[in-house]
């Protein structure tokens, strides 16, 4: 048996001890684990200059080192994200369904842990902690395989959160932070069905691809987010604005970010200006389409590939369109699934655009950056699906069960005289 | 693009028509269906009778020829099925959470189609018309893969189901049976992963894991049933032997049959000769550990894959446990995740049992063959599901939806100034 098979068994062992706690003392075990990782403190700070120094020394990019650095706010931080998620309401247990058939028989449907999840995923170090966190809040094992840019903060904050489940009688490897980062040990991995219940990658469309391209476990992911916005033709103009500047300018790398702005015709002319304006001085990048240009001073033109593009930047795809069928349509040729905004005073457009499209977050005046699990009431987010199987948007705790069938009789069998 | 390619886009299409259908005008659809079944019956006897002969001419055994065989009353039950399905409780647009957060967003969630559903199946005609009729109630399209002695029954039945369709303006692509039968057709199916939402396969082992072993779209399946009944010591003897017997012999090919026996010690004495004789006098052969075995005149010995078989026959492997924890034990290392029974009169023991096992279907006191969506409340069936994602057990309507959700707002943004 390989090490990653070996280890993937250790963790289905110990997930089978999680998921037999209960709610009080999964809450406890969290709580320690959020302890150990304050009591840590020190060693898990020096893991994360060792690998901000390696970082350094190949010439990683300012975004990729801001990512990937902890300092004691971010590590308190994290303690209290795994506290949070300590406080969440427990899903397991939970009954969905409670009906007793014409023969008496009592059907409960109850929520149950998913088993174990592996999580790959790029150089935050927090997504460690917190992954780990909501994963045995549900019951679950976790199978952590980060980045190697992160792996001397990942094994010391490993080493702590074990330490915490060693004392509460838990196996550490019910929280295993691999080590082995070869490519060819991810694909092993990713081929035990039998072990794995479930892997969630987080982080670039291309490292989501490779898992999905080569998983024979299930896979939850979202490639990309193009979301858009579309500003009806009674849509108050003021808050369009604020939506607009909100969805593209609070967070640009975020998938819930703006990509797109469709704009009615009819209030194109009164919009667009008051838009760009307020784009542009937030250094908005405008790619636009014939009919908007004129009123986009500085855009240049849009191409097709910008209507489908994932920015992640502070640009922008703007169209105008004839109505809110045109929106529709233009909406579903382009979609990720994802998160798509209408502005509109109009309520019967308002239900026309949430019914014609299926995307995960469909919203109404509102931004599309509250498009996140802690924003929608979830608690805390392990990731999001725009696969439209289990789960479909953003996946709290909820995400992480799975109902299953209790039934219980006084003897009823199905033929009854045989 | 292939011919398999453009049937898929077609239906994909068609399913977008079919979700934009209200509960009324589905529920009009599914009946105008039934009774396209009825007015057609003409045309599908003669293609089953094609698809008979052929069955013949090959020396195709009886059960299957059986599971292939239509006539009238199979054929107006096939219809009445449809029927049934129309009047099922619609889960699309059910709300499943509705809460306003602190901001005054209103979260909710709410149920939507999955898209399309990929059938793979074997020779029972009749799942061509209930599994199409589930998909379009559920608002899918759906793709029917049948098993090619079913060929022209499975035509026969598209094409009354096409003409329903087409009185009702959805296209007819949204019900798309397959007729390029070839395994690379069917691979070439099952790599269409924008395109097909979900695959469920339905029938042998062999071809369940061809299609999870090959698929890049999700797969919902089961590969087994092998379940458990465990007679615990406290358990009512008389109720305990008619759940055994109902359990392996009134369908011993169904997969939510009896495939082991667990016998507590203590009342293994007297439950085992009464269970041995209900057995042997339905002609079921008992396969038995040494303990058991001296109890149960003309059983043979147990081997180890016998405790893991499926043996979809008169056959049973019993053996004698300890304690409700060597039950749990035992199962744990030969369950399937399909459905296992407990009898006993003990609370205390009926709890362990369903909280230690994480099985599809833990039952107190009931038959086995109760596992089934239909005698669990679902309505009607789809399949089963033993992967513990999206679904777990016995799949009705809910199964084929997704919740994603709807947020609507008064112009709240994230960052309040920017």
């Amino acid at each position: 048996m390989s090490d990653i098979e070996q280890q993937a068994r250790a963790c289905r062992a110990a997930a089978t001890m999680v998921a037999g706690l209960d709610t009080a003392q999964r809450g406890a075990l969290l709580r320690a684990m959020a302890a150990a990782l304050e009591s840590n403190a020190g060693q898990i700070l020096a893991g994360n200059a060792r690998d901000l120094a390696a970082a350094r020394a190949k010439g990683i990019g300012n975004a990729m080192l801001d990512r990937l650095m902890l300092d004691p706010s971010r590590l308190f931080a994290m303690a209290e994200a795994v506290r949070e998620v300590a406080g969440l309401p427990d899903p397991v247990g939970q009954v969905t369904r409670d009906d007793v058939r014409p023969n008496g028989i009592r059907v409960q449907k109850v929520r149950v842990p998913l088993g174990v999840i592996a999580m790959i995923y790029e150089a935050r170090p927090n997504v460690t902690a917190e992954a780990a966190a909501l994963c045995l809040r549900a019951g679950n094992g976790v199978i952590l395989r980060g980045g190697s840019e992160a792996i001397h903060s990942n094994t010391a904050i490993a080493a702590a959160l074990g330490s915490a489940l060693a004392a509460h009688g838990v196996p550490e490897a019910a929280v295993t932070v691999l080590t082995d980062l070869r490519r060819e040990a991810m694909l092993e991995l990713l081929q035990l069905h039998e072990l794995i219940d479930l892997a969630i990658p987080r982080g670039g469309e291309g490292l989501i691809r490779f898992v999905a391209e080569h998983a024979r476990v299930p896979v939850i992911k979202h490639y990309k987010g193009v979301c858009h916005l579309f500003v009806d033709a009674s849509a108050d103009v003021a808050q369009a604005v604020d939506l607009l500047v909100d969805g593209k300018c609070s967070r640009p790398s975020a998938c819930n970010s703006l990509e797109t702005l469709l704009v009615h015709r009819d209030i194109a002319g009164e919009f667009l200006p008051r838009a760009g304006q307020a784009l542009a001085s937030r250094g908005v990048e405008l790619r636009a389409d014939a009919l908007s240009q004129p009123l986009l001073p500085g855009s240049t033109s849009a191409s097709d590939e910008d209507y489908a593009a994932e920015f992640l930047d502070l640009i922008i795809a703007v169209k105008v369109v004839d109505d809110v069928e045109a929106a529709i349509a233009h909406i579903r040729r382009y979609t990720s699934d994802h998160t798509e905004v209408i502005a509109t005073r109009d309520a019967a457009n308002a239900e026309r655009f949430i019914h014609a499209l299926q995307s995960a977050v469909v919203m109404v005046n509102t931004s599309s950056r509250f498009s996140d699990g802690g924003q929608l009431g979830l608690g805390s987010e392990i990731g999001i699906s725009t696969t439209r199987l289990h789960a479909y948007g953003p996946m709290g705790l909820e995400a992480l069960t799975v109902e299953r069938f209790v039934v219980r009789g006084e003897g009823q069998v199905r033929t009854a005289k045989m």
